[in-house]
């Protein structure tokens, strides 16, 4: 049974929730994920946030761009943990969707990570269920162990070849 | 009949919203006014917005501060103009508000006025139904001629007294 | 007879202003359009507000750049709604528009949209006339039946193949 | 035992994060609180940071201002969901404080709440134990209830004074 | 005869413009100066700038706040230079005005000075006077020298007196 | 004789700086150009700046980008106007050039044009002549009628062939 | 013998470079320290600057606010470090400051340290200092003691009196 | 031996750090690089700040973007200068590197240079050693000596081909 949802309010967004998408099949974690729009379709998203718990889903992963109200909205709504998405915009670079995320009102949280973070939404829905959930944390301390592992071989690779070898090979 | 609804998301934001009050009165535009949270009671707003048409309702203003969704919620479910008024904010300066309300989806337009601009809201509500009430729009020329008239009468008082005298009796 | 103007102060405005006007075509409200700028013909701006009226105007819709004044000199001009769209700029990314002419001073409102928000633009000048035109109100509605559909085929796609295909499917 | 630890910086930040602190109380959700600087005390705050999980820790809420760095190196160290609280800054109103602590590269996300949101940190917090924990999920859901009832009572009292009296008994 | 006009939108901004005022009657130069509205009094605001030349105006000191679009149409209505000054606005500090004053489209030019930069603008004026006479070129280099003396003098103060004893009689 | 001086900090800011160039050339304005870098050469900048006004150079337009201190230091060393033109940059937009010439301190004022402005520089220096010299305010005036001209054209274009054409043109 | 100056453009300055003063008294090094212009007496300051290292100074710490100039130009002409700190400012918080410092061109650079960060730039002159002096290495080390001491305390407080009390005893 | 460690959390950041180096090679600075994360290794980034002293490292250069906590961590555990280079990021510009190194709090300083300012860290790191190394410092008034010759070569080119030829070579 999927303890995830996904969420997006354009398809557009699809490249950056499919970061989350990816590291959550990576972590083993089942999810359900859509796209619904708070501001296109109002009733459908009021029925799919308000069933939610119903379904057995634990956090919800919201993306959403400009005036984004969608993470905001599904924590109105959602009792449990809401995970929001700036999306990057091609005009303010997606300031405008972080001050639409971040900013909530005292008593309806939404956590939020970085511009275009997707993989890190990921992961931190999957902390927040690890916080209950040893095998997964498991999984998770492997996860940042392999983190730890690139640095090192990219270090090892610059010590060996130098930084303009290691340049020219960037290119 | 009211014709504008007046609604905010919490009552910190009265005397901004109050100065919209203020101008509709002195335009003998009725209007109801209630405090009401996308945020906190989402059930209660839905109701409230969707039912807004049946009571006659033709414009909708709305403040509200931070990540304001109450705008665009409103925008969501009403099919007829809604304006925002973003909240001046301690920490921001209402630039999160403003990009909150103003940067909305394409299909979901909120009429955005200045930070803190309740009184242009008021205006602005008039205006749209002014476009279908000959009176009205009478009262909004008188209403500009005022402004007209105050700016002359500054222009004329400096011209009398000088600056420094000007500035003196401004402290 | 054409009941909104739509107006831009640069061709190069051309393709976000085109947008308001394919919507409005769309949603069957007739306008008329030009290029015309405060700046660089006064006279014959100031003309072109002030008759704007008389030739059965109701609704304006502006669109400007950089330090934007030509929605804000309607405003000052014509006595029913102006609403401004702010044109994305190359080095501020249109913040400098936005600012220009939502921040307008009290008793002038410009009713302003997103940046590059042509489409909702044409959107709010319909929403304007539909407060007084049942008609028009209905199409409206229909328009945002049609949005919705939009996001639920989308949403049933990403139910039928999933979120790979669906992201190859985009490149 | 406690479940959530609460961090800050320098005890300037007590006002917000004593707001963590009394949600928390009130959720009855038992933390541990300290003052501890990942810049003035590397190696303290590492072994704190490193025993969290030993000691029961499954949340950690960390509060910092300006180049905040105590939320992002507490995700480098402990395994479970790190909230961050950027604190408003006198010079630039906490977007500082903000980015350093949303903007966290791929793999080690802060969950990020808004300026000065010590209260919504405090909630996120609940919410992430309570998607383990029914009976906090029952807590929370009457303290959101008690939320939606303090906004009903505003409305009330807003129909029955209304605007005029309603401001003035704010001043 | 003025050569100088100093207007101002609002008679709010007096404290600003008066700054411009008392340095051009201390380099002697005369000037006329009004409250003028571009927003609520176009007409006259029109005929004003368009009758400047014939006054025998030579440069035009224009200051604004917010959407500040009285200095860009002085430009576009007077073929000498405008100098423009951005209000200070107590939500966005002045930029939203900075940015309507200096964002000028390519042909109409505004000299701008910085936010509240009322000295600036005055002696602004005089230098372009300046370039065609030469005694008040010779004012304006005893103006310089003065101001350099003043630093002069402080630099000796705190020689001789030490930061501690400066500080404290800062206080 | 040369009466304007035209310089720059980089060359990578000729594309810019040439635009002053040519609409002086095209004005009939004489001006000498040159590169010239207070940071990497402040000796051979001092003696510049310096002896201009012995040159018979009446007005300074500097561009500079990034920590642009050109234009303030031209205006600390040389009697009449300097007008200074805030490059773009590839990080921050141009908002740190603009902030660093426009906000000159009391008593130096720098007549700061929009970003990447070099056209309206040059404008702006034949104003600043024209305020002495009645052949070039005329040559002025006619340029500006060929700025309103081309607008008259560009809208009796869109009057005839409509948006849909003009736009499939602009392509 | 001084090794370390301190510059600041204007003694409104004063309460920020007196922090700087104090750290040093503090860490036992010795310094001048004066009040010097580069846009108000160009030929003086070029002369102080460039007399520096004859002087025996081998860092310059250099305030100054808005469009700040003076710690680049002082890099331009001294051919050791200099350290910037960029003033806070009423209207844009500092950003601007900071831009202006920051954001140097290449082969000019200024350690630029945080807005108001007068101690910052003390304790950042001493550890240039200390690179090539064990003793003032010894003292910083020291310094830093006491600043994790410091943060040990409150923690202990903390420990002990509980938030409530701590809160209620920093009022 | 080398004096100057070059460390960056990512290799993306790789051309502007091979900047630092490059500059350091050129004016014959020993110095050691390294791939190192605060965030993914803090157990070997710990070890490797904590022993640079040890190593005969008197300078650090840390280049990271986003939410940057590489430099300053660097600052909390070597006792001698850091230098921090924030990285250009593609939705902020680099605000948000530049924010969370510049910022620190009161006692942990970090020299900031420019966004992607490579070659002024490299300068300035050299710049540091040269406080106590007269060699070195007469190579980098060499260094200066050339940037001085590169503008002159360039002034002299636009002299002689005048600005049309200069602008058509660069195309």
């Amino acid at each position: 049974m999927a303890n995830v949802s996904i969420v997006m309010g354009s398809d557009s967004d699809m490249p950056v929730m499919a970061q989350a998408a990816e590291v959550l099949d990576k972590l083993g974690v089942e999810f359900e994920m859509t796209v619904i729009s708070a501001h296109r379709e109002p009733d459908i998203f009021f029925e799919y946030a308000k069933t939610a718990e119903a379904r057995g889903i634990k956090v919800i992963i919201a993306g959403a761009g400009k005036a984004a109200h969608l993470p905001g909205m599904c924590a109105a709504l959602f009792p449990m943990p809401v995970i929001g998405i700036p999306m990057k915009t091609s005009d303010l670079g997606g300031v405008d969707s972080l001050y639409s995320i971040v900013q909530m009102p005292s008593g309806i949280p939404v956590a939020t990570v970085a511009i275009n973070g997707g993989t890190n939404a990921g992961i931190l829905a999957a902390k927040i269920l690890a916080a209950g959930d040893a095998e997964l944390l498991a999984r998770l301390k492997d996860y940042s162990e392999n983190l730890k592992n690139d640095v090192v071989k990219k270090a090892e690779k610059l010590e060996k070849i130098g930084y303009r070898e290691y340049l020219s090979q960037m290119k």
